[in-house]
This record gives C-alpha cells, structure tokens and sequence, in this order.
C-alpha cells in the first residue's frame, strides 16, 4: 500500500510517499480502507516537528480519516459495534472511551505519536472507532474527529450551551465554523470575528449573527459587549491565544466560559492579567479534542439536523503536500480534504 | 378594582367578581396593571380547594399573568430592573431567584397561597417580575411563568439537553408544547404521545418528530425504544404520573433522566417497578416550574427563535369562570388565556 | 482447579464444587489467583434463578473477588497497568472503564452473566481490574467491587457530598456501612435506621451521629425531620425499596436527593406518592455499582484514610455454600467472606 | 457611633475616627451591633486606592465582621431568617444569594463600595446577614465571610473535592489555612507551599500532608508531581497569581482544576503558557468570595465539624489602624481580627 511518511527529520521537505505492506489487524482490532483525509494546523505542527522528537520517526502524519472496515481481527466486532463494510472515523485519543481524561488517554492519538490517516490501509481498534452519519460524503465526514469534535466538547459536552446564549467564535479556521454550526443547531446567538469582511460575510451565511472586523475594529471586546447590551456572551471559543486571551475576558459575561482550544497568534500570553478573571467570575477550559462517546453525541447531532461541514477544496491523494502546503498559506475557508 | 376572588368555600360556585380597593406599593414592590393571564390545571385544584385549606380564603386565583407596571413604591427599580411602563410577568414562586429552591421559597407562589392574577391590578415585589419578549402578544406572554418555565427547567436548566437527543413528550398540554418546541430548538429529536390522532398531527406540525397514540399503542414506551432503534429516549417528560412512569422508565435510555411533572392520571403509583430504575441507572428529577434566572434564560431564547407559545382560545376577563370551566373539560389544545 | 458452579438448575442444591482447567488469559487478559471472595444479596438472588435465565447456566457465582495476577496473555499491562504479583479486584462491570452507562457496560458483570469469583483461578481482561489498597487484608479488599462501589457512587460520585451535609442510611448491610464510613470520612453528618438498637449502637461506634428504631419508631422520617430541625437530610441512601421510598421522600430536604440502591422489603412501591416528589423537586437516582474510575477514586481515598471495611464473618472456601446460607439468614452486620 | 472612615484620599494616613450618628435600619434591614472585625488584604487595597475611585469617598472600610442584631425595619424578619440578640456575619456580596452571580450581585460588596464593618453599628438587609456557629468566638466568627467562604467555594461548592484527592495550597494565609482545614474535613490529602519552613510546619499541625519550601525548592511543581506518583494533584489553590500560575498548570494533574484566587506576587502573568492548559484540559476558575448558600453551607459544616478558624493576632478596635500596620507586613499565620 502506499502511505506518506515523515522520515528522516523534520519539515514537508521530508515527507514523501513510501510503498508499505498492508497491515493485519489483531485482536479486537479493524482493517480500514481510507476514502478520505482532512488537514488540521495540528498536522503542520507534527510535520514541523513542533510536537514529538525526531525518535518518533518515521510517523504517518494527518489524524482525520475516514474509510471502510475491510477486515476484522479476532474477536473484533463481538459487541456488535462494527461489521465489515462500515464506514467508519478513527477517534483522536484512540483510547479516550469516555468521562474525564487520563494522561495515558490524551496521549495516544491519531497522526502522532500513533501513525495517522495519510496511508491507503490502517489498522485501529474496533474501541477508536465511530460509524459515520450516511448523509455525508467522505470528504465531509472526514472533517469530524478533530475540527468537529473539538467544537463540540467545548460548546455542547462541557459548555452546555442553550438556546438564547450568545457564543463569541474567533476566526473562520475549522472548528470556529463547526462552532458556529453547533451553535445555531443549540439556537444559540453568534459573534465571529474575523480579519476579513469576506469570511465575516461567508460566516453569517452559515448563520453568525454578528461579524466584527478585528482589524478595523481591534477593540473588539467592546464591540462584543455592547452588542450584547453590555451583558457579555456566555461562552467565547478562543482560539487566538497569545493575542486574544486577554480580549476573550473581557467579552465574555459575569460567571461566562472561554474555551481555550488555539493558539494562532502564539502561545505564550506575554500579560493574562487575572484581577478580571476573578472580578467575573470567568471559567476557562482547556479543551483537547474530546472521547469518544462526545464523538458519538455529536454524530446523531449531525445525522438529526442534517449538517453539512464546510469544506473548502479538496485534493487528490497524491497531491497531499500540496495540500499541506495549502493549509500552510490561511486563505481557505473551511476543511481541506484528501480524496483516495 | 375588580377581582374574582375565592371565598366562603372551595368550587366554581365559590369563586366571584369582587370589588377591591386598587393595592399600593410598599418598598421595593411595583404596581401592575394586568393585561391578560392564563390558565393552568393548578388553578382548577386551587379553585377546588386540593391544595390549600380553607383559612387561606379569601384568595385571587391563577397563577399566570402579564401586566404593565403604572406605579414604584420607595427604593423599587434602584436596581433598573424596573421601570414604568415595563410590560412584565410575575414569577411562580416570588422569591425564588436563583440556585437550588428551598422550602421558604417553593412556598411563596402566585394563584395560591399568595393572590393571583385574577384581577384588574397587583403589587409583587420587583424581584419577583421579569420583562417580557417584545415580539409576543399579550396572551402569548401571558403563558410563560408556569407552563414555560416548567419546560425550560426540566429540559434545559435541569435536562441539559443537546442536538441529537430524544426527548419523549406525554400529552399535548401546555407544558407538553411548550417541551417539544424547546426540543426543537435545541436541535432534539421529539416523540410525542397522546389519545388523539388530531392532536398528534398538530404536535408534529408543531415538530415533534414522531407520534404514538397511546390508545391504540397502549405499549408506547416499546414503540418509542423501536423508533430509537432499541437506545431508548434520553429523557422522558412525565406529566401523566400514576399510569405513566413504569412506561417513562421503559421508554427512556440507560443512564437517561425523567421528569416528574403531572399527575393527569393520577398522583399515586400503584405498582412503581424499582428494578429497572437500578438497572438502567435512570434519574428521575421532580419539577416545581423553577426560579427566575432560569424565567429570563427562557425569554432570552424566545426572543432570539421568536418562538410564538400555543393558544387555543382566548376568554375576556368578565367570562374567566367560562374559562376555567372550559379548561376543565379538557379538549384543548394550547394555552386558555384571559384578556382584560 | 475446584470452582462453585451453579448446574442444571437454580437453588442452594444445584450449586456443587467442580473441577476445572485453569483457564489462559488471551491478549489483554490476566490470570488471577483468588484469596478471598465476599457475598452480596445479589450472589442469592443470581443462585436462586432471580436474575437470569436457565440458559445462562453452568455459571460461577459471587460478583466480589480479590486475588494476585499470576500470568498475562500475550499485550497485557502494555499500559503498566498490571504487573504480574499485584493484588487486584475484578470489577462489577467489567467494560464500564469511565463515564456515562451504557446497556453493552452495564449488561457485563461478574458473578452473572459472566462467571464470578467463587473460583481458585479466575480469567479478567485488564481492563476490568484495580489495584488494591495495601493495608487491607485479603478478605477487606474482596469487600469493594460491589458494597464498597455502590456506595461511593450513591454519595460521592454522583452524589457530591459534603462536609456538613445530613446523610440518612437504611439498615446495617455492606452498602448501608460503607456508607456511614463514606459519609463520615467526608465530613458529613449520618443517621441510620435499623431493626435492632444492637445494630443501631454498633452503627454509632462506626461514625453515625443518629440512630432511629424503624420499629419503634415506624414513623422514622418525621424522627429524620425533627432530627435536623425540620430541613430533612440532604442524601437518603434507600435501600428498603418498596416499603420504604415515600418516607424516604419525606425524610429528605428540598432539593435534596435519594439514591435508589435496594429492594430489601420489596420491588415494586404498592403506592407511590408523586405530589411531594414534585413540590420538594427531589431527585431519584438509580444506582448500579459503578464504573472503575469510581473504584481507583474510591480505592485513594480508602488508602488516604486506612479506612477499614467492617466485615462479620470469614468462611473457608470449603464452606462457601453455608456462608451463602449464612447470608440468607440476614443477622449479620458487616460483609461475609470467603478465604481460599 | 465610631466609625473609621478612609476621606480626603487615600493611604493609611487618610483613616481615621469619626463620630457619626447610629443608622436606622429601613424596610428589611436590621441594626447590627458590631463584636470583632477581621482583615483581609482587599482592605488594604481599598484603603490604598486600588480598587476604587475617589468620589467613593468617605467609605468606611473592612469587609469581615461579626455582630448582634440589636432593631429591626419594618417587614424584617417576616421570614424568621432573624431575630433581635442573634449573632450574625455580613455576607461579602450583600444581594447575592444563590446560583450563579451577576455583575450587579458582585459589584454590591461589604467595605467598598459599600460601607465596611470597621463601625460600631451598621445597618444591612436581612438578605445580606447569616447567623454565626455557636461554638466560635467573636473573633473567630469575624473570619468566615471573605477568607472562610473563598475557600469553602474554591474546594467545595465549585470544586467538589472528594475525600483521596489532593489538593495543593499556596502560601499560609487566611483563605490558604481555611482551605486546608476544609480540605482535610472532606478527607482530602494537602500539598501546602510557603517560602518558611516554620510556617510549613505549623500548616503540617493543621492537617497538611506535606510542605514544599518555594525558596529552598523553586520547582515546587515538580516536588508536588513527584509526592502524587507523577499523577499530579487533583486542585491547585492559586494564590500567588503571576509567579505562581505556569507552575500551578505543571503540578495539576490532566484533567483537574486550579481555583484563581490571588495575585500576591502580582496581577499579571507575564508568560501564561496555553499548550499545557490544552494538552492535559486543565480547567482554571476565577473565585471571588461567594453566595449566601456557600456561607450557611459552610457554617453547617463548621458546626459539625467544630472547626476553629486560626487566629495569628487580635487588636482592640481603638488600634485598628494598628492592626491594617500589621496585615502590611505580611508576617502573621492566621487571621488577624479586631475586637470592639
């Protein structure tokens, strides 16, 4: 089979297509066929070298895919959770079932340290495996495991947002547009921020109900707050980090929630101040990802509502660094996917 | 003023149009001019003396109503809460504002044993009145206090739910439509039952997704696991009490949630199973419609859906016993309103 | 190796001592050599044909076990989990790792449907044991997978006490002394009712503040009221079922909580009262053991605190049908236990 | 009446005596004969100017006191939350009762913006009052309202620390002692940091576990790590604020909590680093004091437990200046109070 591999060292410089034997699957475990693939900033980072030591090489990069159970290993499937011809998602934190996270579970996940979905076969376990809603296609339902479920536990699992809250989404990256999308799905109200007026545009189609520039307006804290009457939203998803953090406090409500997920303009806060934080109240949530039964939740979600990811180009396989290489410019708008 | 007042005995026959002095605001309280209320089985039982003893008469009934606020005593609306010519309801219970409820303030509710809505003016304590959506009608409004908040808490502020969940309605009262379209809202999937196949046509138009008519589906709780392919429902609305909740503990999903709302077919269960609420890790969660932060996270939603409340007939204020006699019979379907 | 095997029908009689192989452990999988077992109402209830049907049988009884790991199949303790000497409990259900239930992990318990631990060797997937608190002797450990689980979900998992809470517990059993224990180990207040003032002066001498003769005093929930001055007890541990659930509803304070745990008097409440569930908004929880999260969270706080199960009687492995005869009889007070 | 009164500026140098007529309590309020005061360092905040503008001026200051209800307004007491001779504390945020807080119940507290305790009488709304346990003395009692509840907030009614949990302290100061007195009454386990080892020792003779000398042991994040087996502790009471935050996120272990309580080396964070709070989904949350169901939750568990609040140092009310000297110099170990 054939498989792109990270080896040699870092950098899309070393990554380049290997001929591989198509693995076998063992106990308890699933042969996939991969139809698709969907590209995170987290994939450049692994890429980069930015997140494991070179001992880790050669690794198989990219988490997100989707493809069809072809073969089962011994005494797979006897829960009946799959069957052959499944079209089916590999979770991030392969062994993250469900409740609260161990280190040993955050740290086994998909496009490293684990081999990743860049690859014709791989072989899971059944138990890191979800079915994928029918109304998607394979390009959409392989945006799910990061961008989705991220989105999800933030806003859904452990936000707990309800309609007539107000959600502040920063960006237009993958999860900001999921956010937006589960959001309304809650009847929740929504403000995107965003460099550009076009992406602002782009978002409300899909429903936001306020755009900030945050060039034109860099305050946009303020902005935030006085369109909600000074209130504050319930819930910000900040995925700016070093820039945005401090910004994030002040827009969100008395007793209000940020979800910290990105860090896209750094990730060290050169000045958190806390006096605010106390003074409201505010919770912040670290949020990685998330298990599967959320996975799960968030399936029959899309499945009831009929949600449609946003995918903005889609790449054959065997243009996956130039994939890469277009995640790395920003200009997309949505999911960038890999067709097999 | 004018008020229909109960007393010298408990019946219809004992409730009259009685001539009262208009009431003056002490510190903190609001004068109201009512405009319209609305009816709710309670206020049958309070009329019928099932739930206060004779030494709380004479009392103004009805739980339910929306006024405009004419007139501050000293110290009211330092907060801005309040101001002239606010169009407001009264909370269920008045001093019931946020947290978890205590006996004191479960105790303290309009319609009985404090004096209702009923009547041409009243003075309530600021804290115990919120604004009410602009877009509704008076008669819409006037349905939120009991049979709305009652919904928000048992699915929203207690329930929790999510997009994708199943929600389980018992009949089409006003808590029951006001459950399936905060169902809908929230991105649910809604069964709902009944003894009427109209009825279940306007409940679907209404949203739900699905309908058991449980007289000739007396098994509805097996229906219901069918239609969710054997999971069962996430959480079971109960208002029919006694010869529901074996059948609401059938219906809902292991580790899934109840609310014990009504008692429309009787408040004692003969033959309550313990086994499978053990078994199937359910929670079972009484309701007492709720405080008024969950009043305001409601309007917040209502306002942003636009969400209209049901009505089924309108009654003038002089034909409010004409009223009461017709939500008696039990053929509605929506909220029986009073203007004035 | 000698096992207890229930066999070509249900009762004491049918259960007999077989010899058979040791079994393999298979990839995950441990071999466990049992020191000790202990008895819990449901081991009678499985023997005497309660729970499952004819088909599930040959089957080893008992659910509770300890024993040391003495071989691994091929991919254990991978996750250092397990090491070959380490003392270790089986859990209750052996998927339900963390989380949420679901049908699948709450359907596979030990001692029924799966084979228990009334066995010299015993075959458990890694996954489903837990290391075991060092200063407890075999037969303490063999106390905790099912009393010890149960109660620590009842008040503290899901329960949340709290230091200064009133906890009401029915009777003297495993799960009620567990609880006592719990409760005051949290800082909490206890009252317990029992039968027999012996039983009530040695639940004093384990922590409890307040003892109630349910036959002296069958009015006992007015005895729990006027006890905490009219407020109720926050958490009522009911474990009598049908005879009494609507005075556990009376004992408890608004808003307060009742964990459904035991059907001692009875499975099904002849007549049970929903207007005060309704008007106190208490909550029902059912409870079923729990999942191994609770048990490792469980296990810190019993080695934190040296707390020691209190246990009744020892029997040797020999003797086990008379200790489940023993058991039947209902006279003692702490857990039975059998030592190999 | 005396009152010390901050007018004309700010600094310790603009308080002083002042003779001022007794108050007269009005609709709801009651008349508080003051006993003992406490400190906190928001009281030298206050008085230094930092948290308030000038026209808040003249204000009396200190937010902690403990009294005898001596008249009441009319309307008060309708409730019998009170009585005439009833020992009573101010709660922090005078209106903020239950449930989650809103910026106009957080912004009304005790010794700024409204007047404080450092008076001979004051006058609060009966909603803002809470009765005293009866085992402490005034002096003793005087403590609870700010340092008592935060803490009760940051480990219990927020953080529901469960007994076998450990929690790690920073510093010695009065929420700090309070913490590990409550966490060791929950069966908690206590990390405490201080920069003296005779402090350390004495937080040891109040229950903490184990001690960790920051000077002596700057990797104090570390030390804890390697104390908990690598796991990490469960709860980190931030106390420090900017040269303590970074260090609290490496000693908590994957999925717990930090409560953001103090900034004593600072209010901003000069290098908050946000990959840590993401990878192990830590979860930070801003405490400010907390409502009056935390309190009496609190004081019921003080009662039973008959824990004493520890007292460095008590100053006659004459000296009060005197005493805020003393709070600057930040040598004491425990509470220090003033007696009237």
């Amino acid at each position: 089979m054939k498989s792109f591999v990270i080896q040699n060292g870092f950098g899309l410089e070393h990554v380049s297509l290997a001929e591989r034997p198509v693995p076998v699957p063992g106990p308890g475990e699933a042969l996939i066929k991969l139809r698709a693939a969907s590209l995170n900033s987290r994939d450049l980072g692994v890429v980069g070298g930015f997140y494991f030591p070179k001992d880790k090489l050669p690794l198989i990069p990219v988490s997100d895919g989707v493809g069809e159970v072809v073969a089962l290993g011994e005494q797979t499937a006897r829960l009946a959770r799959l069957r052959i011809g499944d079209r089916v998602n590999g979770t991030f934190s392969q062994r993250w079932i469900s409740g609260d996270p161990t280190e040993e579970w955050l740290s086994g996940t998909l496009g490293g340290p684990l081999d990743g979905m860049l690859t014709e076969y791989a072989v899971l376990h059944e138990d890191g495996l979800v079915r994928v809603p029918e109304h998607l296609t394979d390009e959409e339902a392989a945006t799910l495991p990061c961008a989705g479920v991220t989105a999800w536990q933030a806003l859904v699992a452990a936000g707990h947002i309800k309609a007539g809250d107000t959600v502040l989404v920063q960006g237009t990256g993958g999860v900001s547009l999921f956010a937006i999308q589960f959001a309304k799905m809650q009847g929740a109200k929504v403000i995107v921020t965003s460099s550009s007026d076009d992406k602002l545009e782009r978002a409300k189609q899909l429903g936001a109900d306020f755009g900030i520039n945050y060039r034109t307006t860099p305050e946009w804290d303020k902005a935030a707050l006085e369109w909600t009457n000074g209130r504050g939203a319930d819930h910000v998803v900040d995925l700016g980090g070093a820039a945005t953090l401090n910004r994030s406090v002040g827009a969100v409500r008395f007793g209000g929630r940020i979800s910290l997920i990105g860090i896209l303009s750094g990730a060290a806060v050169e000045d958190f101040q806390l006096i605010p934080v106390f003074q409201k109240r505010v919770r912040l949530q670290g949020i990685n990802v998330g298990n599967r039964d959320m996975f799960e939740a968030m399936n029959r979600a899309i499945e009831h509502i009929k949600l449609r990811p946003v995918i903005d180009r889609v790449f054959p396989f065997e243009q996956s660094i130039e994939a890469l290489r277009y995640l790395d410019k920003g200009t997309y708008f949505g999911k960038i996917c890999i067709k097999f």
